[in-house]
């Protein structure tokens, strides 16, 4: 009773009314139970006027006005995976020849208005996303500038589809006006501390698809691993991966997950961190870190990669030149996180260069003289960059287009948000989103309610957030837990970074994200439960 | 190198050293790292001296002298999953003819010493699970008294099996005298907040079975459904289970279950717990629960089992006549926690029935009316009863062998823990061990940290510890992260409950229970992991 005044409140709020019958949605009101779109579109409007879906009749097809057609391959493998979605088993009904019924709805047209659909390119920062949805006899209609926007209304038809008492499936007479709030929404998963194993990857990057997520921060190396095998250094991972054959990353899977991405409209952003976390590149690439010393010997161990030789820098060079033709996002995330002075201190080398340079005893001077050199040599690749703040917290000079990445919870990120914004960086969140972090109970409430433009700034500012970020640090994560620890905890951060920013209502979210985790685990996706209750369709494996 | 110093140490400690080549250790240190017993055995000694066991020669088989023979089909059972889990997809090797090397382990001989090895017995809190296990060349020898010490044997002799850098299966030489500190070593699963498919609860069996836990409280209706199917009371499940066919335990589930742990040597003690807890009954079950009132109107709610109603105790009875039938254990569990005065007191004819047995307005004396009814009509079923710490905190007339179960956190369990056994009765502690509730980081240490004995106490107090329980409450669990939850952090109350009180150091615990987890992964059970790492063969699901 709750969810559907909720809900039938929530739409008149969003949208505009005219003529709908809003009346009759008491007598159908377990149907409107079960349409529970996540994430909510921006304008929504839903009649009681139900129509039914055959999987013998039901076909999802090209408009005739569409400048995609049969050759669009992107397109073609949506439509089958959106038809396996909604009639899953019923799939291989044969074809009837029977006459539709009036009541049916036989097709959902695909109507790409641009002249260009974009069936064989990327998604990308400025990728238009929007799409309008019309579902009324005897067709649905949607409507998309390219594909990547008939992407996102495809999932939404999908949602909108219902299975009533008979086990048929129905769906009501609406309309929609969709887009998104923030265009970068992004999951982080780090195949370094526990290496993720391809399929693993492949299974979420679809969950990313049901939630309309359009960004894979893929965090592929760090310390404790290298699984990322460059055909330029090969050694890196020969030596730096758990083991240099199970537990790689080959050009070939790197390729798949990118085309697997690119087919969900997902962009790939690799991650390599430097100059700390970069224990693991030490293993296959000699002198590329910093000796650090125990007194005036060598201890053995090393630290960040060592800032003072033009042989790091030769190295750099090469790898990101590799790395901007094996990955086509125009974005890659450089890190600069995390960087420990300690050895850098130590080593006798290093005291010298900093003299030389007048860098007194401030490290971050020399942190600042590394990453300087590097943005360079990345900006020779082409490619924009993505930092975490530290690089901008210690001065480094950016290009304007560097996006800064916000995760410190000290000092308040708010705080953090409206410093880089002043200075007219484009910003990402993922300060709140921090979903390693798990405590007992709904913790999810949390996530939903954090708002990447709620700090104190002018509307300049806040246009400068492009979006944010849900990461999955692998220090207690892998292939036994990763998934329904994901989700529905990251849909949360979906739908903040989807959907119209008055949409806040915690008890009516409840009701959706749990049917939408029931569709999600009835796709095949163990995601986990938010609290008591039951899916008609449950997780079928272990 | 850590590891090996704590671990020989530690060898040193528990065993008599007689002649044994511990100098040769640093030589093995990869192979001793393999050696990764959980939980440790009570008398442990090794020797660098190694055998290799061929998948195409070696064989458990029965000793000559036992008193068990190839119609025992437990342990014929047993030999067949042990020889799986030590040889995975070798075992399909056909036999060789080729006589074996001098270095090779070929057969392990089981010999029961028992007249009566127990074979289609079930195990009880008697149970001598206790065994001797001797490899040594030609032959390794596991003795026991029955089946149920000879299931615990074969579990630690698969454990001292490890792979050598060619992939052959190596042992070392070996003694090990072994038997539990505590007899009651359980996991409670819920399977009312969530369904738990079947194959769930048979997964979670065999991953107890790796962990020598002996009970499943099988915490099986609770308010929010009742899955149980009862052939007394259909309507029960009917109309209380989420649904009634898909989400329902059969007889024939019920069965299947208490046979798969009788052949891993676990008892199945099943929980229904009254008068809380009850709500799921009173779907299928008229006037079994109290009407609550608003004012003198009923509100339409209603509270815990009627205790007012002879018809309540009727039910009761056939209920658990039933269910006295339907398990074999000695035990059934009771519960009786958490009981909500609230609707009682609202109810008029409750204030009535309050007065005309002076119980003033102490409704606890009311519970205890209740449960004393309840225990009287179990124990006319020849049954032991276990119940939650509230029945006896209230006072409730028990008899001698009823075993309290405390879980409670306020005021510290050790002081409950104190006063049931100054009471004279049998204890069991579950407090710590609330697997249920997750945190961030390595929650593992606390729970191997606590130790049921750990209170102010005489020698016979301790006595009266039986074991405890790790409990894993459904609100947040279902399918989909059930296992990663409990597996390994259970592991951890496992060695707790088996292993010497001595046996508490947290980094050679790590050690050993990261390998115990890569174990469990490669025997198909989805362990979370510990910490940043890997395991050689990973996890192959999602």
């Amino acid at each position: 009773m709750h969810f559907l005044l909720k809900f039938a409140s929530l739409v008149l709020a969003v949208s505009v009314c005219h003529g709908w019958l809003f009346g009759d949605f008491v007598g159908k009101q377990k149907e409107l139970d079960e349409i529970s779109l996540w994430p909510l579109p921006q304008k929504f409007q839903s009649s009681a006027v139900a129509f039914k879906l055959s999987p013998a009749r039901f076909q999802i097809v090209h408009a005739k006005e569409s400048s995609a057609g049969p050759s669009c391959s992107l397109l073609e493998n949506a439509f089958r995976r959106y038809f396996d979605y909604m009639f899953g088993e019923l799939k291989k009904h044969e074809k009837s020849r029977k006459k539709a019924f009036d009541s049916d709805l036989v097709e959902l047209k695909v109507w790409i208005t641009a002249a260009d659909p974009e069936c064989d390119g990327y998604p990308s920062l400025q990728t238009d996303e929007s799409y309008e949805l019309s579902v009324d006899e005897p067709s649905a209609v949607l409507k998309a500038a390219n594909v990547w926007g008939a992407l996102r209304g495809l999932e939404t038809f999908s949602q909108l589809v219902y299975e009533d008492d008979y086990g048929v499936n129905n769906i009501n007479k609406t309309v929609i006006s969709d887009f998104p709030r923030f265009a970068h929404r992004g999951i982080l998963l780090d195949s370094s501390r526990h290496f993720l194993p391809l399929k693993v990857i492949l299974a979420n990057l679809e969950a990313m698809a049901m939630n309309k997520f359009n960004v894979f921060h893929w965090h592929i190396v760090d310390d404790p691993s290298f699984p990322y095998m460059s055909r330029t250094f090969p050694e890196l991972s020969q030596k730096g991966a758990f083991h240099p054959f199970t537990h790689v990353y080959t050009p070939s899977d790197v390729k798949m997950v990118i085309e697997f991405a690119r087919m969900r409209g997902i962009r790939v952003i690799p991650e390599f961190d430097t100059p700390g976390h970069t224990e693991s590149w030490g293993n296959g690439m000699k002198d590329l870190l910093t000796p650090c010393y125990s007194g005036s010997t060598p201890s053995g161990t090393f630290g960040p990669v060592n800032p003072i030789l033009n042989s790091s820098y030769e190295f750099m060079a090469q790898f990101f030149k590799e790395i901007s033709t094996v990955f086509p996002d125009a974005y890659i995330h450089l890190g600069g996180d995390e960087v420990d002075f300690n050895c850098w201190k130590s080593n006798p080398d290093v005291q010298k260069f900093m003299e030389q340079q007048g860098f007194g005893t401030d490290y971050s001077k020399l942190e600042s003289f590394y990453i300087q050199r590097l943005l360079d040599i990345v900006a020779a690749t082409k490619k924009g960059y993505m930092v975490w703040q530290e690089v901008f917290d210690n001065g480094v000079k950016l290009k304007a287009d560097t996006q800064i990445h916000v995760w410190k919870a000290r000092p308040q990120y708010q705080d953090e948000m409206a410093q880089v914004t002043a200075a007219g960086f484009s910003v990402l969140l993922s300060t709140p989103w921090y979903l390693n972090r798990i405590s007992y109970g709904q913790d999810w409430v949390n996530i939903y309610k954090a708002d990447p433009q709620n700090f104190t700034g002018t509307d300049a500012q806040k246009k400068l957030v492009i979006g944010g970020e849900a990461c999955l640090w692998g220090e207690y994560v892998d292939a036994t837990n990763l998934t329904p620890r994901l989700w529905p905890r990251a849909s949360a951060v979906a739908e903040r970074l989807w959907s119209d920013k008055s949409v806040t209502d915690v008890s009516n979210a409840y009701n959706r994200l749990a049917q939408h985790r029931c569709r999600m685990v009835k796709r095949g996706i163990p995601a986990e439960p938010l609290f008591v209750g039951h899916c008609r369709h449950e997780y079928k494996g272990l």
